[in-house]
């Protein structure tokens, strides 16, 4: 899905150049000054969240809608502890608890939803596109993806690019990063491809043809089958999350050949440098896209993306509907 | 249902004329002057959230249970956010997830909520009558009817006679309102009648046999079948919702007949006057009981109704909990 | 399962003799000191709840996890509401709406809460032994055991201690306490008699041998198996609760044989003297093991005890959290 910047709605980094944000929908629209203003925000929300009273009035009295109309546990607790620790109030939606099973329309639940007042919705839907349809409907409410289908997946790419520059404690220009595994059906695979890329990176792909698009035109990436090769020469690797339905889909032979071939095993992870980040979105599946021992060594980041997803989504909603910066603080 | 107003729980109604508030129940308990009360509050809570910070601390650290026994995301969410702009905290209890699955009695769930000290109690029951139970099991919350089986949904009621008002810039009186569809099993029907016509409003209902209720001795209203006569003369054509189970009542031939007879088309959308308001109580079944395109003509004023639920909502729990008219502001 | 005090993590007890507490798991670990330093902040914060804004500023900005991965309406709600009151944040995350159901492991998950800042983990698990587990993860968050398989829930024998003194306002030493019924399958008989002995209780089990676990070797306990005799000289009775689902494990013959042998009819609650006290946990199965009226009884205190477990949770909550007394307020 594609989105003409001319007619759809204004963009977080289109506001930015201009007056206020309005949505974050992509990673992509942001370009390399949008991506490093959240990131460099995120420091300052960082350190709130080291204070042992880690809240601030800045969204005081505002509403964040939390519309999961896919379940996410993980994703949907990061986004609403970020409003929790702004001081807005949450609005939990979410879908089979809801009157869509009564036949409502998507359309008629946003516009609902947006006619009680929240001032942002935070959308993720198993469809492509939906976030950009929700905010094409919209008036007043921000809109921010929280993930659609194997789409866009903005926030998760912004805090794993904060968290591989504030661990290195560089820019990613010139760093080379592995992203392995299930490419083809992972909204998060595209999302850090643009992030990374707008930021420098040298991007490779490593997975199995039955797990890559069918194209990978306009891709700043290379691609390869063979993990041993390029595991010495990578600055991050970055494993994908294996969906074991997709065992169903006949594109993967088994999980154990799968492992033999794409998974960070503990002989394979010996072939790391010193400083070779591990990186995954989670929920690990332990064992297959890596070895239980290997997430867990202390070149594994896990813990800390987890940690900076709250801070990066502070700033995305911060950035949305703050009004002035004065009032981190 | 009736309830004895000399051994029965206070209501609000009642309440106004003594001292405190105590439940809200049903629309009918209230009577004119009790109507207006909330109406002319709602006034005040509808600017309140018309603020940049649309928050008041007026039911700071009071409780609001939500307590739904039926689901109904719509009415939940817009209670619960009332609450919240009233700074009240909210326990979100929903049967489903509850200990009612262990055998729990209804009495014993209310008892347990009420012992941990919650002011109020919004309660939504499959049961016709289970609030006036409700009521009657507690000593300290107040209990306000979120709806109760296919008998009364007084914040419905009220909230759309507010929107008419404030709409239209007069009172109800000698405006002349259709009610078009399943009155036979909806509790907005009696509740709106209830409403409508104690404000002076002359009602009315347009159905089919079967979709009327046995008997209508003592409803203050007129009856018709024949919609299209209707229209042409009514100020309001308020449709409700066709729950598409009844199909399987066999009280309804086929739902493109029902639509055919009793929706409102474009075609039929030509004869209402120029200043005709149309309103649903949510969620629509586009193409059912209203064609997409009606819905979303500007006379239409479904999302108007949601956004005043609200502030109608704030008004009800202020009225019942707060202590103060000064605390609004 | 037993803990290491040596190796394993600092709990209430040991804290409260040294610095700062850490976890709540087992109330034997609290010793009588322990017991009592808790009951005796429980009185201020029963003064909290009953003032007009029963709420505090102690645990402003901070967040407690509410991590019920077994279903608990009155446990969750009562932990919830103690946090709220004390100005925390909830995060409420249960297991059956979670990525649990994607393959995620229970490490997996805590450790994903702990990343994004929690400072309090509520656990309920049907495993006993979880909390502790927990607590070994954990590096930041206090935990506290919401109830463990049939293993132990300390808060439920921290109210039903601070219920019993407070109403007889006497301590426990001395005082005569029959607990009845399924002893086998439940944590609360084994936390009640760890509190009621280390306060100086003197406790009977009554019950079916099949519903007694296999040995009491250690419990400081007295046997009986004829609740008639036992009744005229105890003061105080604590029903169990039956689960019904024992019946297919064969341990009952039938629903009626136990009530008839075991239950606490009309007919028998007229054996116990006049200040005797009626306990229960919830929820109760009128009819089975009391009856619908005797429960209802003025020397029935289930409501206190519900009332009284919000103000002991934020009491527990207070100690592990809260950075100074004089912040109560």
């Amino acid at each position: 899905m594609s989105v003409d910047s001319e007619t759809g709605p204004r963009n977080l980094s289109g506001a930015l150049a201009t007056d206020a944000p309005r949505h974050l929908l992509s990673v992509a629209e942001l370009g390399r000054a949008g991506i490093e203003e959240v990131l460099d925000l995120t420091d300052r929300f960082v350190e709130v969240n080291s204070r042992p009273i880690p809240k601030v009035p800045a969204l005081r009295g505002k509403t964040v809608a939390s519309m999961f109309f896919e379940s996410s546990t993980r994703t949907r607790l990061s986004f609403e502890t970020a409003a929790r620790r702004l001081s807005a109030d949450v609005m939990t939606f979410s879908a089979p608890a809801s009157s869509l099973s009564k036949g409502e329309s998507l359309r008629d639940t946003v516009e609902t939803i947006e006619a009680m007042g929240v001032h942002a919705m935070v959308v993720r839907h198993h469809g492509s596109g939906v976030p950009w349809q929700v905010a094409r409907w919209v008036q007043g409410p921000s809109v921010v993806n929280g993930g659609d289908g194997c789409h866009e997946h903005p926030t998760q790419a912004l805090l794993d690019a904060y968290t591989i520059t504030r661990v290195r404690g560089t820019p990613l220009d010139g760093l080379s990063i592995a992203i392995v595994g299930d490419v083809s059906h992972s909204r998060v695979a595209r999302s850090d491809v643009a992030a990374f890329s707008a930021l420098g990176a040298e991007i490779t792909l490593v997975a199995p043809p039955t797990l890559l698009p069918p194209s990978l035109e306009g891709w700043p990436v290379k691609v390869s089958h063979d993990l041993d090769a390029v595991l010495p020469h990578v600055d991050v690797v970055y494993l994908l999350r294996l969906q074991r339905e997709r065992m169903a889909d006949a594109v993967l032979p088994s999980l154990r050949e799968y492992t033999a071939t794409y998974g960070l095993t503990r002989a394979r992870a010996r072939l790391l440098g010193a400083h070779t980040m591990i990186m995954h979105p989670g929920p690990v599946n332990r064992g297959v896209e890596v070895a239980a021992d290997v997430i867990d060594l202390p070149s594994s980041v896990v813990t800390q993306q987890v940690a900076n997803g709250v801070a990066v989504r502070m700033a995305v909603l911060y950035l949305l509907l703050g009004s002035g910066v004065d009032r981190v603080g």
